[in-house]
């Protein structure tokens, strides 16, 4: 069945296993005659990359992004547009028992039961490097609204990680990261997004509503586990005439009626701490966090719900 | 812009206006030679009807439904299955003042903007009672998973309603209840829906990740303002090696890798008060609480997107 | 598989059966502020209503439409439009044996075997009947095209009746139809459809093209055997440098690239003689030809494809 | 408008310039565990590319299809399969200045109008080439096909190439096209396709019959400009007891009620003569027919809508 598209006006196509040969999106539905910002997308793809710090996971993905059509003399065509980035540094080998023996919290044991095999080589389309393609998808869909919109701005941050809760003291959040990779530990998080100078009136009023549209984009990436707007569960527990006489974006985070308001989108997302941890063929490579990678991801599908609405524009 | 369908397999398009003619769905994928079960579709109307106690809204939705398609001699034909009810006590005199006055907490304002009108009947399509429509569709849903999976139950409860943790006593709930009527006073509260039976295997990998398409599913009801799964926001202060060694529904929910594993499926959404409370043109019959209707909403949404994966199948 | 809707922009999505309750479909993506003209909508309802001549099915079709939803205070609202008719007339007895003798030229026993039933009254989904769920979206059609693009105009007609070439003179037409129908006689036809006042710039380039979405428009008419534009079959035998120095409507059919070039589109299809001349049950009221009935059937179609294609509008 | 995918199912999405860095496909929805035949591939890239001939285009497209994602140790893996091939010999000079003339017959000016500038490199995606992307995709559609139905063939052929019908001597034909090469003549034709082994049943009842599904897929050819199946536009003359008393492949060709009968479909498509013919930068190496490429392509497409089916399959 075709589940790898996201999106209606915008629409994208991921493909590639962890360590096939390539990992890329096709993009279907950007606008002709968008300034295609190359030095933007570079940003992109280095916010994602696991960084050259001694905490992060052994993997150098340097990820070079190939633009295969779509664009030309430095604008964008109105026809498809595929990117791709090559696996270099695959390592398989490591992977090489999961043939055997499927990991602890991953999915190799279900993926094998609905597909019939498991692509061995570090968990296929499951593996959190199928997010690449996510985020050179959001880069351009970042130009698209950017152009559209030029106030509009889509900034994530950590809220959580593990126990300790930001902004904390960057020392004290590196010696926690640096702990957790010497003990053997992982952590999850919560990334809280805030999206300034949305225009009023995007999102369609049933089944796609800007915060359901918000809810899926985030939930389809791997490790989430929970998303709330505005007030979020909090909301759960307020009397309805102080609740909504405080309205505003703390409360509805900027949407109304599924609607956007024009107030700034604040959204949370939780994720799960990392399951790598318990791989012994990881064993002193593991992410203790991948929140920090996480971040950009999230910010992604944000900007690919809003480029994907901006072209649904007013009725 | 189409957005008003659902599901990708079984697919439901909605349609009506809170105080138009009808509201009504119709169903385009259900199998043929399902068994329509009539019993079954009023108890599910049952259940979403306001109530004949003293606490609920004063609006009487006998909502008959009749089917206009797709069922013969007692069983499903393979075409679309129409259904609807007829909007009887509308009582669209109530909202004659919406014209001039948006109503707070309502989506009035931003729809007047987006579409350049608003039908000022009581909320049009953003009304509560575009509900009914899922929930006649849910009960089909229901009938056809029902079918394919005999051992599939479905139960949602609610465990808060506002600042009350569930189970309280039967008492205290009501007079809860009452005194919010009386005082002019509204409530939201959490709705956790557990899922018993469903096949391994369920799910696709990426973009409709079982967990992310129920995010999609139940965040497009109204009022929803949050959304979790297994251990939800409480997986983000978790350790990774405990975490993940406690494995199990309490923690995945369920779904690993996007994919249902067997276990039973658990999740919890969030309700925000109803914005009714502050009606001038609802006064006396505003209603204190929406979560006892809202819960077989939230059911309805869970068979939807049970019907479609089943429908989807194993690769 | 939900294969009952058509469109990507303006979707309409049809269900009944020819013998069940109701038939009608639910318009999608319909603009707000469109003026809902009822006299044109039943001045389309009386085209392809089987008329009052001696020549016709003995059928009366009063086919009065209800809208549903979608439509308030004259105007279309942004929301789903659902129209239905009630089956009045329905005679199912007549269809009894089919449940035995699968009627040749008839698709009652690939459908009893695709879906392990067939629903006996009539044909079901597969009846001529079913045009007129098109017929009801096709005028909602006409009135969105007209609204964006006052100066279109969309006229079909008969070039062929069987062996007779058209025009030919009105009472040769109609001996050679009464004569047919004394006979227990069958003809198909030959419908040309002229598109003017079409704006260029409308098609996408690959997979809807404006050419192939009319072909898979008009090819999905009970009966239609055959499509072809401008110079069409015609073009075959053409030398290309004669043939594209006289390039206009009557070479390329008003589409180049598969986007329209701002000319009159004309496009033709052919139907197959009405299989009905051999059923035994309607002996003395078969339609000894379809074509009449065919033709706004056709135009439907045409201002479907149109209206999608000024909603999906230029990049 | 996203409008580069084709299917429900065996969904493809085509992407690339004719004069771009390289040109593709994305399959979603290819089932897991298909033996991946890379000599068929081959075989069938082979017979697109223009031949060694004298008569042929002078652009030698070596098209070597790289494997990008969703084949591992030669066998479909069940995640999306993109493939692509490099543009080598790409002469885009040669078009530079379609940039300010647009060419004769092409769609050059109105792709310019539509998308407010033109890629002047041949055609962007509106060339021929863009079918090679179709072909690789129709080769995988193969695959499964033949593995699901082993049965089932499907074979094209030209049955006219401009005036001179088929077959006809080897001889006659190599020195009609080489006369046509050397006076500056260009020539359409008609394909005919015969699809054998086929299940009955299918097909959808009303807007996915498998004939407007195989009408739009042919007709998304470029310089395609008529589809018939059966005995097409011959129908339109025959009288019904005569033509239904005669049914079989000839007649309905092999599709009855939009949905397949089990006998050999057959179908005709005509393509208009080469526009290449008048470009003064194509002297000398003008493609006087593209029948003999175009035979291939089509069939592809007839592959694609019948994996789709398959996939689609008995409800």
């Amino acid at each position: 069945m075709p589940a790898n598209s996201f999106g209606q006006r915008f629409v994208i196509t991921t493909f590639g296993e962890s360590h096939g040969p390539a990992l890329g999106v096709v993009i279907d539905g950007c606008p002709a005659n968008i300034l295609f910002d190359h030095n933007l997308l570079d940003q992109w793809m280095a916010r994602r990359r696991p960084g050259a710090s001694a905490i992060v996971s052994g993997r150098n993905e340097e990820d070079r992004v190939e633009i295969l059509s779509g664009v030309f003399e430095g604008k964008t065509l109105g026809t498809p547009i595929a990117m791709m980035v090559r696996n270099k540094d695959a390592r398989s080998e490591d992977y090489a028992d999961i043939k055997i023996n499927p990991r602890a919290g991953h999915a190799d044991d279900v993926w094998h039961d609905k597909f019939g095999h498991v692509d061995h080589r570090g968990g296929g389309r499951a593996s959190g490097r199928e997010t690449v393609a996510r985020v050179m998808a959001g880069a351009v869909a970042h130009m698209v609204a950017r152009e559209l919109c030029p106030e509009i701005s889509i900034h994530g941050r950590a809220t959580n990680i593990g126990p300790l809760n930001l902004p904390a003291e960057q020392d004290a959040l590196e010696q926690f990261l640096m702990a957790a990779k010497v003990d053997g530990k992982s952590y999850g998080g919560i990334v809280e997004v805030r999206m300034e100078g949305v225009p009023r009136g995007l999102g369609e009023p049933v089944f796609h509503k800007f915060k359901s549209d918000l809810a899926c984009a985030v939930m389809s990436i791997g490790a989430t586990c929970s998303f709330e707007i505005g007030a979020g569960f909090g909301a759960a527990t307020a009397e309805g005439t102080i609740f909504h006489r405080q309205a505003g974006e703390t409360q509805y985070g900027g949407i109304r009626g599924g609607i956007t308001t024009g107030e700034p989108i604040v959204f949370r997302v939780a994720f799960k701490p990392p399951a790598s941890v318990l791989d012994v063929a990881k064993k002193g490579r593991h992410d203790p966090c991948i929140i920090p990678r996480a971040i950009p991801v999230v910010e992604a599908m944000a900007w690919l719900v809003l480029a994907d609405h901006l072209l649904l524009g007013k009725k």
